[in-house]
């Protein structure tokens, strides 16, 4: 995924524009300074580079590893005036602080209705009933003797960036996009399951319900269920963390987070939609008339660009800077993905790096010189299906601004020419 | 990638089959136990399962997540009776607890040595010198200004399986082929480092160094670092880890990994090999006739059953069994692979699901109903250049059994019909 234009900024990083930052960034990146260091030993090596002055930890420090003590800003981060209590509140992934397109397990953002459910994986049951031939009873063992697959697919909560229908609010695109992560399951089929339970011809619905405390659920229709969807039980390699459903999950393939029930203990199968609380009185967007669209299922095609932004400002100065994002789409692909540094007046292609997966995130780079002027960055994903992502302003004209879920609308940072950033809007 | 047998195997899950393996682990799996427990409940859901009853952490409890505290059996270990002291050994990869093709980033096997430099990532710089036009020095901050690229590659150790070359030693995947973990690089590709600072005609080898006290060098040709060589600042999303090289290692797709030189400090470009330490007394494959091979670099074509395995022995009685495992190549993408459950007289073409990645690992799955006799289970991988995973005798027969590097012949393991499995070898 490359245009023309993407393949020379890729290329052309002159000698010279790399010199140029290297002495606004300080000087670290200059010719000669090699054999300058040879006359005058840099203190910087004598004095403060000490690490290869004595051993470090062994292999037996930390079993389980965890990241560097100097990385300790890489963290979720909560609002905590958005709810009454962590307990039924949310975290964000920290995008700003990552690349490729693999959401670390200790990174990926939390949305708990009751809290997380500590389950002891030998004492959980799932349980198949409802209008099917044999109710069921699986242990976690069961469940790993069915054929099993890997898919890597993002889970976006509907909420995400929702508190930008109303005007830029959020100062980050950790708080304005991080409701988002991505990573690579393990698991079953869910139509293996329901087909040893054995589908009646009326059975048209099927209920997912979450064994915390909250008792999740939503109500899927059967067609979804029987194509994508997944029983899962590892998440990048690994067992699923607590905060994700441990011990197992269920996978709704570009559809709303909501609806990836947690700690799942039972499905029931049935013959309507069963109007739970969380697609009625939740999870419902609320128009400009009053009426309410309901079953808004699918993520719809969405991007942000993740570094320069508020959080993560440009602090080289002026010359070759990378700019990069994410992108996704509930309908399959990211086709392209284009870029402005000027407000949407001209926009680039960029060029997308890394698997290019279905209902996966793509990541994305425009490498380009900054000139030290103020800009206003934007990035627009389009996907296999056609589908293009819409200004704020073409949003709010098809939908109002009442509703708190599925704003997929660009994004606007603006940069300026001390390289800092900012959430703004432009018209 | 599947042929019919596996097909078959996948599909045909038979009601029968499962229920009465069910009925073998202990009656978890049996119809009819939803409506016994409505006329009778259940005590374990009544008394045991009791976290729906209560509200469980929130999202500020762990900033930085970490697994189940049912899962502290899934971590890394070392043998302490291998090396002299921890600063300089190894750890293996859990890969029996694994599943996908991802390696978290706190599993991925450690080995050091002179310890774990802790690099304050401010005032580390990587300098390129020797055979230059002009000789530089980046900081980590000039790295990130160039163009980028994400790639999953494994990394295996040259040393991975060495025990098994004079018969079976270790009695576990994890400590037979622990040495090898596969995760998501962000970085840069080497190539735009070295033209930056412009390789005069005479270089045709360039010597990475680390910054750590054992100074790890290597010597490697022009071509291959031209070629997909990568100076690495993130792994699966987040900056690397510590025991991984933060914050800079050099990526070498697909060859041993004592090349991939950690904490990354410095890279000398020269008209020859340097002949040093880790490439002449260590790292070279002592044959039969006294001589060694030097410079085997690629990690050849290989294979190995995780589950189930003497770590992860059968516990749910006879009936349908997923075996599974992993395969890779340092030549690129994997084709087949094959899998017997018979010692090697028979065998049958197994599923490959996941992402196929060059010079990445890929996951297995053969879906068969055990009958409960004694297997020797094995697995046989050919690569997409045509080269076919040996037999320990075969690979005996050309190198001899002098060697620690390289052994990536075929593994046994067998299943009692208690369902415990051993490391054997059989000719």
């Amino acid at each position: 995924m490359s245009d023309k234009t993407t393949q020379k900024d890729s290329v052309n990083l002159s000698r010279r524009s790399l010199l140029t930052k290297g002495a606004a960034a300080g000087g670290a990146l200059v010719a000669g300074a090699v054999s300058a260091r040879a006359a005058s030993p840099d203190p910087l090596i004598t004095e403060i580079q000490d690490w290869n002055r004595y051993l470090g930890d062994g292999v037996d420090a930390k079993p389980y590893g965890v990241p560097s003590q100097f990385e300790s800003n890489v963290v979720r981060r909560d609002v905590a005036w958005l709810t009454a209590d962590p307990k039924s509140s949310v975290n964000f992934t920290p995008l700003h602080e990552l690349d490729g397109i693999i959401t670390p397990n200790g990174l990926c953002f939390e949305r708990h209705h009751g809290g997380i459910a500590e389950i002891n994986p030998a004492d959980h049951r799932l349980m198949i009933n409802g209008l099917v031939d044999t109710p069921l009873v699986f242990t976690l063992e069961d469940l790993k003797r069915f054929p099993r697959e890997n898919r890597v697919y993002f889970l976006e909560c509907a909420a995400n960036s929702g508190m930008e229908w109303r005007g830029a609010q959020l100062n980050g695109c950790q708080f304005t996009h991080g409701m988002v992560h991505n990573v690579m399951y393990t698991g079953v089929p869910l139509k293996h399951i329901l087909n040893e339970a054995g589908v009646k011809p009326e059975g048209k619905w099927i209920l997912p319900e979450g064994a915390d405390a909250a008792a999740m659920t939503r109500s899927i229709p059967l067609e979804k269920a029987m194509d994508d969807c997944m029983i899962a039980f590892k998440m990048n390699g690994e067992a699923l963390r607590p905060e994700q459903g441990y011990p197992v999950r269920l996978v709704v393939p570009g559809w709303e987070g909501n609806m990836w029930i947690k700690w799942l203990r039972r499905i029931e199968i049935g013959d309507e939609p069963w109007h739970q609380r969380e697609e009625t009185s939740k999870y419902t967007d609320l128009l400009a008339d009053g009426t309410a669209r309901r079953f808004t299922w699918e993520m719809d095609v969405k991007s942000v660009i993740t570094n320069p932004s508020p959080q993560a400002p440009i602090t080289h100065g002026r010359g070759a800077t990378v700019l990069t994002g994410l992108a996704w789409s509930g309908f399959g692909k990211i086709a392209r993905v284009d870029v402005s540094i000027d407000g949407g007046r001209n926009w680039e292609t960029a060029r997308i790096d890394g698997p290019s997966l279905s209902k996966s995130v793509h990541r994305f780079y425009y490498d380009f010189d900054w000139d030290g002027s103020e800009l206003f960055l934007q990035s627009r994903a389009i996907d296999e299906m056609g589908n293009v992502q819409p200004t704020k302003n073409e949003l709010r004209a098809a939908r109002g601004v009442n509703s708190i879920y599925h704003n997929n609308s660009i994004q606007t940072w603006q940069i300026k020419p001390d390289g800092s950033a900012e959430n703004v809007e432009i018209s």
